[in-house]
């Protein structure tokens, strides 16, 4: 038989990072390529007594459906967070519970994106992101991005020759680069923005990272006009693996996401809501959160000092002050997905640079996450890339 | 700032019968209207057990990121229940776990989709599923369906005149009817269909809830042409809130269920997945499902005795061997949203007929649940129906 599928299917391919962690099940392989988080810092024991108070508490209920805009309880938490820590006032009617962030990478461009829409994303931008919005077939368009963040004339220039639909931006240790924008360049960006009819999608898994605990306002908390659809998760605070996260928008948007979320799959697991709410009534997030800064920092020092040791000087590597990552340049004309290849038979891997660039290009770029691979493993992985690398620059 | 929505999501409604569920909260209300399987069913201390077991086993791994298709031990249950059950005979790398039936729903018509592909659905056919179909703007088509399942020669015919795309059943214990196709529908059927290239998504949440346990061979069990997607879930065997379903395709189909997958939410929760497996190997689903089963069918008794009692002769309501769903006709122009309306005043509440047929009419038509509500506010429930109906027939 002939199987026609839909022409957005031919543009739904594998990720490369979800491939990336098969790869890391290769015995001995040490991976610096998934961006899962360190499961040492997950609170087991906390979260297991929460399953248990929470079948105790609500017994069927906790395992039955559930309103699909998610625990009133989960998302009054969230928005005391959202108050306390990045300055956004939002009433609890403005935030649903979905599937994780990449549900909410999904559902923005299910909800905004025509086929051929121009959607513009930092230069780079999170893979996964691309990922979830080819399926909607947009035009990519990227833009220049620095240290500090986006170039806020350049943002204009581009918003004032072209006709854009959506924008991506990862403000807070962006994946894959680290980066956290300046305080300067989130006002600025804003400036810019509130003079166009362009929605915003600010995704921040990571902002609660900063190692050193500072926080920074979001550009939601600036957001005057509604252009903004704030994301984040507990996938990187908490535990993954419960696959709970939130979207923060003004009602007429939001109402939108609520309609997507029914459409897609119902709502997220009643379950794994309770459980999340039942650990942030019971335990203190601060506490918890100063452990995990403390052990990225750690490992991400370790991965550095490794760096410095072994790679050649050629090869830049930035330092974050937060998140998961490490972003690197080999020198123009090395192609890392070639070191990649060398490299996993080597043993170590990573994810090749090319993946994260919306319009393709910067071959000699990489990524290195220290956050799943063991700490004591971190050195010896380093010390195998580096014997690639010596062998292409 | 004037928002620019994609023209898709002009689409994607509130569905129905997730309002209804709303509307289930108003107090005092009975509601025969969501479709929520009887929460006294769940096997709440079992699955509490399972969660702490797995807390125990497998401790951070059990919230870290998982594997997209699912976990390997879950999809080897499914691979032997669905051969022991159901005479389908499939490896266990055709099968996927998803969130849920919704999701399945909205994957397929992802993948199969283009705007304006002719969907066939049996009329009627489950809100849901349209609602889901939706966003991807089929035309929709239905097929005449009796008692005994769709009619084989007006399935021809519509495919022999019109290039349908695809094709969504509901052969057990159907949402809205709950009718089960004869043997010799469901042989006619696949007699049909391999004349044509059209994929066929089989949906059977309800499969297992037979009340006497006798099983029929669905579908999937006699593809050979690998037309058949087959879909199936927890959430009405075992409880619908820890969101795990699954798929299960030809290779060439099921990946791209997985990437569709990774796009929209990289996976379902590790937790949950675990959960259910762990509560498998350690309880006795058939055990559990004659006690389900029992709950069902003395509930649907229930209900139509009162209905025998209370409701004029002209409403005609069928009596089911499984599932959840009585249907019923009330006399032609009889408007049973108008009906509705009233019976919510009248604190009781159901579905309108009119959102399960894909080209809209049959407004006599309604949907009665009897399994959310308790057993003992069924008989009263019927009566507050009894009383506005009579003002209308």
């Amino acid at each position: 038989m002939e199987i026609k599928f839909a022409a957005r299917t031919d543009l739904m391919q594998a990720s490369e990072i979800r491939e990336a962690y098969k790869l890391s099940a290769i015995p001995g392989l040490i991976a610096f390529s998934g961006g899962a988080p360190d499961p040492t810092t997950f609170p087991v024991e906390e979260l297991k007594k929460s399953a248990v108070r929470v079948f105790d508490q609500y017994g069927p209920l906790a395992i039955q459906y559930f309103m699909t805009e998610g625990s009133p309880e989960l998302r009054e938490w969230i928005v005391e967070h959202m108050k306390k820590t990045r300055n956004i006032n939002v009433p609890v009617e403005e935030v649903a519970i979905i599937d994780g962030g990449q549900q909410g990478l999904d559902f923005t461009s299910k909800i905004f994106i025509n086929e051929g829409d121009i959607l513009l994303c930092e230069n780079p931008t999170y893979q996964g992101a691309l990922n979830a919005f080819k399926a909607y077939n947009p035009t990519f368009m990227g833009v220049e991005t620095d240290d500090d963040g986006v170039v806020p004339e350049a943002l204009r220039e581009v918003l004032s020759k072209n006709d854009v639909r959506m924008i991506y931006v990862n403000p807070d240790f962006q994946n894959p680069t680290g980066r956290r924008w300046t305080l300067e360049r989130r006002q600025a960006f804003m400036d810019v923005i509130k003079d166009f009819d362009v929605v915003v999608l600010e995704d921040d898994p990571y902002g609660d990272l900063a190692y050193d605990g500072s926080l920074m306002p979001p550009l939601k908390s600036y957001d005057e006009k509604g252009q903004i659809i704030y994301l984040s998760s507990f996938s990187k605070i908490v535990a993954p693996g419960l696959r709970v996260a939130w979207v923060s928008a003004s009602p007429e948007i939001l109402e939108k996401y609520i309609f997507a979320k029914q459409a897609a799959d119902l709502q997220a697991s009643t379950l794994c809501q309770m459980i999340i709410a039942d650990f942030l009534k019971n335990n203190s997030l601060d506490d918890h959160l100063k452990l995990v800064r403390k052990v990225y920092e750690r490992k991400g020092g370790v991965m550095i000092d490794a760096i410095r040791r072994e790679f050649p000087d050629s090869v830049k590597v930035n330092t974050p002050k937060g998140g998961l990552f490490l972003w690197g340049e080999m020198p123009q004309g090395v192609d890392t997905l070639e070191v990649l290849r060398k490299c996993a038979e080597n043993k170590v891997a990573f994810i090749n640079g090319r993946a994260f660039f919306p319009e393709s290009g910067h071959d000699n770029c990489f990524r290195l996450s220290f956050s799943a691979a063991p700490e004591d493993q971190i050195p010896e992985g380093i010390r195998r890339m580096a014997e690639v690398i010596k062998t292409f620059v």
